[in-house]
C-alpha cells in the first residue's frame, strides 16, 4: 500500500471557503485501485506554518505521490503548475498577518524546482475529458508557491516521493458571485478533474510532448 | 395554460455544439406549476431566417414569456441582456454565408428596445443561488442581437407577450478546452440557472433596484 | 464660421485628472481650415447638471459638430461609441453624491440613439494612422452615457447639429500607474487621435463599410 | 569606461517590427554620465542562435550591465522579469522554423536564475515617473525566456557582469491596430522608460522593498 497525499488550503483573503479544500475533502478515505489509499489534509494559509505542517505530513505518511492544490481566483482553467520559485513576495498579509517581501524560502535552496508530475499528459487527458486545463509557468509568490517550493525541496532529497506538484483551480461559482466578472468551475467538474489527474499520475510513466508554452 | 417559449441556437463559428441549445433541450416537455407548458425550439444562426422562424413560433404558441438564449464565448457569467439595438454588423459570416455590415434590422423600428424581463431580480436571485450572473449592456451586433431585437419588435406590438428577453451564456467546459484561456460553465449549472430564471420571471411582478451598472 | 464643440469631463472616482479634459484642453483657441473654430468645455461628472451645462453650451455656440469625450479606465483603445441608451444605472455615486439606479434619462425619449459621427470611417482612419481604435457597442450606464444620450436627444430636434457623438479614451500612463495591470495611452497619441477624428468628421460625407462588430 | 549592452529582437510571428528593437536602436552611440558607453544589438528570434550571438556580444564588449528586451504582445505595462527558467516550450515556430517542446536550455544548469537587476526599485522609479510598470514572474517559455536564461547562465560564471536582466514591453500603437483589443505603449514612453531603467540600475546599489507579488 503506497499512500497518496492531497492537500487543500484554508480560506483566505476574506473568502469563507477555499475550492482547493472543498474538492480535496471529497477524496477522504478513498483508495485507488485497491493499492493507493488517499490521505488528505488542510494546510493553513500561512507562510512557514504551512510548510512545517506539510513536512510533518510527508514524514508521517511517506507518500509516493503528492498533489497540493490551491485557489487561483480569476483563472478560468485548471492550472498545472510547472515551476516553484525560491521567493516569498506577499501582496496581502497571510492568515497570520505575515507579509514577507522578497524573502528566500530555503536559504541554500536553488532558485526554482520543476514539478515532477506529468504536466503535459495531465493537460491532454483533462482536455480529452472535456475539462479546461493548461500548464502555468507561475504559481505566484504567495503561500501557494511557498508550499509548492517547500514540497519540491523535500522531494529533492526524498527519492521515495516519486511525483509531486501543485495545481491551481478556479473559484467555485458561489465565490465568483462575489467577484463579478470572474470565471468559476463547478465542484463536480473539479472533483472529476482531480480524479482524472490522479489516474494520469499513476498510469503515465513518462510525460508526453504537447505544446502548451507561452510566448510571454 | 399559458405557454413559455425557450429558444437556443444551432452551433456556429466552427463549434460542434451550442450551449444555448444544450441547455434549452433539457426543458422539453416540462411544465412549470402545472400551468406553464414549455415550448422549445432551435433557431438557425442565420440573419433573417432566425427571425422568420421566431415569428412563426410566436404566432403558433402565443407565449406570455419568451427567453431566447445564445452563446457568449469567453464571458464568464450568465449575462442578462438589457438592450437590443437595431443594427446587424457581422464580424464573421453567419451559417448561411451572410455578413451584413451596419444594416438596419427593422426599417422603421426604433434604435433599440429594452428587455421586459426583470433583469435585476434575475441577477440577484441567481447570485443568491450561487450562480454567477450579471446584467450586460450589449448583446453584440451578430445573430444574437438580431434575434433579440426581432423578439422585442414583435413584443412591442403584441401585448399578450408580457415578458421577453435575451440571455447570453458561457462556453460549456468541453468547448473551452478548444479555446485555452476562456471561461466556461457546466451544463448542470446552466440548467439550474435557467430554471431559477424562469421562476423569477413568473414570480417577480416588478423588477427590483440593484446596482449592476458599468461606468463604461 | 461654424463652431465645433469638444467637451471633456472633470476627474471622478478618486482620480486627480481626467484624460478627456487633458486632451480637450489642448484644442483651446484652435481653428480648423480657417473655418471651424473649436469651443471647449469641461462638464462636471454629475448626472443632470452635466446635461444642463451641455444644453446651455449647445444653445450658446450652435455648433454643427459636437464630440463629447470621456474616460474609459481599463480599455486599451480609443472607443468610438455607437449607441446611447435611455437609462442611468450608477455603480458608484457621481461627484455630487447621486447614484441613480435604472432611471430613465428622458421620460418620453426613445430607448436609444445612434451616433451620427462616421464611426467606421473614424476607426479606419485612426488605424491607418497607427492609433488603436474600435467601435464600442456600449458607453456604459454612468455619466458618460448620460451625456451621450442627452447630446443625441438634443441633436434629434436640432438639425443644424449635423454630427454628434461620444468617444471613450483610455487612462493616461500616469493614471495606469495607480491601477496595475491596466492599459493606457499617451497624451500625445490622444491629441493626434482627436485631431484625426475631427478631420474625418469634416471630410467624410458618408460613413464607410467596415466590419468591426462583435458576436457578443 | 564600462560598457552597457542593450539588446532587442527581430520581428516575429507575422509582425513587421519589434518594439524592443525600435526602442533599443534609439540608444545607439549614447554614453551615460560620460562613463558608460551603450552598445546595442539586435538578436534573431531563433532558439540557439540568439544565445550564441549574445555570448559573442558579451565576450566582445565585457559589459557590467546588460538588459535584454523583448515584445510582450498584449501586456499593458513594462514588465520587469524576475526569473528565467531552464526550459524551451514553443507555442509557435521561431524565425528559423524550430519549435522545441519541453527542452532543457542548459543541460547541467539549474532550474532557474533570478534577475540581478534592482527589479523593485525599477518598478517604483518608473511609476514615480508616470510610466506603468510591474514585476513579472514569468518571461514565458519562448525565445525571450531562452535569451534571459542564457544571459543569466553566463552572468553566473562571469562576475564582471554585475547586473543583468530581461524586460518585456507592450506592442507599439501601430502594432495594436492589427490586434484589436490589445494594449500598447508609445515609442516615446518606451524610450523614456528605458532611460529611467538605466539610471536606476546605475544608481541603486541595493534593491528596495516594494510589494508587487501575485497571489497566483
Amino acid at each position: 500500500m503506497t499512500p497518496i497525499l492531497l492537500t487543500g488550503f484554508a480560506p483566505f483573503d476574506h473568502e469563507t471557503m477555499n475550492p482547493s479544500w472543498e474538492v480535496v475533502r471529497r477524496f477522504q478515505h478513498r483508495v485507488i485501485d485497491e493499492e493507493y489509499p488517499i490521505q488528505i489534509a488542510q494546510l493553513p494559509c500561512e507562510f512557514g506554518t504551512a510548510n512545517a505542517n506539510l513536512v510533518q505530513l510527508l514524514q508521517q505518511h511517506q507518500p509516493s505521490l503528492v498533489i497540493c492544490i490551491g485557489q487561483a481566483g480569476g483563472r478560468p482553467e485548471i492550472s498545472i503548475e510547472r515551476v516553484a520559485i525560491n521567493v516569498d513576495d506577499a501582496r496581502i498579509p497571510d492568515n497570520a498577518g505575515q507579509q514577507p517581501i522578497d524573502q528566500t524560502i530555503a536559504l541554500n535552496g536553488p532558485a526554482a524546482y520543476f514539478s515532477t508530475l506529468p504536466i503535459k499528459a495531465i493537460v491532454k487527458h483533462l482536455r480529452d475529458q472535456g475539462i479546461p486545463a493548461n500548464v502555468s509557468q507561475s504559481a505566484g509568490t504567495y503561500v501557494c508557491n511557498h508550499v509548492f517550493y517547500g514540497l519540491m525541496h523535500y522531494a529533492n532529497t526524498h527519492p521515495t516521493l516519486k511525483r509531486a506538484g501543485f495545481i491551481h483551480i478556479p473559484y467555485l461559482p458561489e465565490q465568483a458571485c462575489l467577484h463579478p466578472g470572474t470565471a468559476s468551475m463547478s465542484l463536480d467538474t473539479l472533483e472529476n478533474a482531480l480524479w482524472q489527474i490522479l489516474q494520469t499520475c499513476l498510469e503515465q510513466e513518462k510525460d508526453i510532448r504537447l505544446s502548451t508554452g507561452t510566448i510571454c
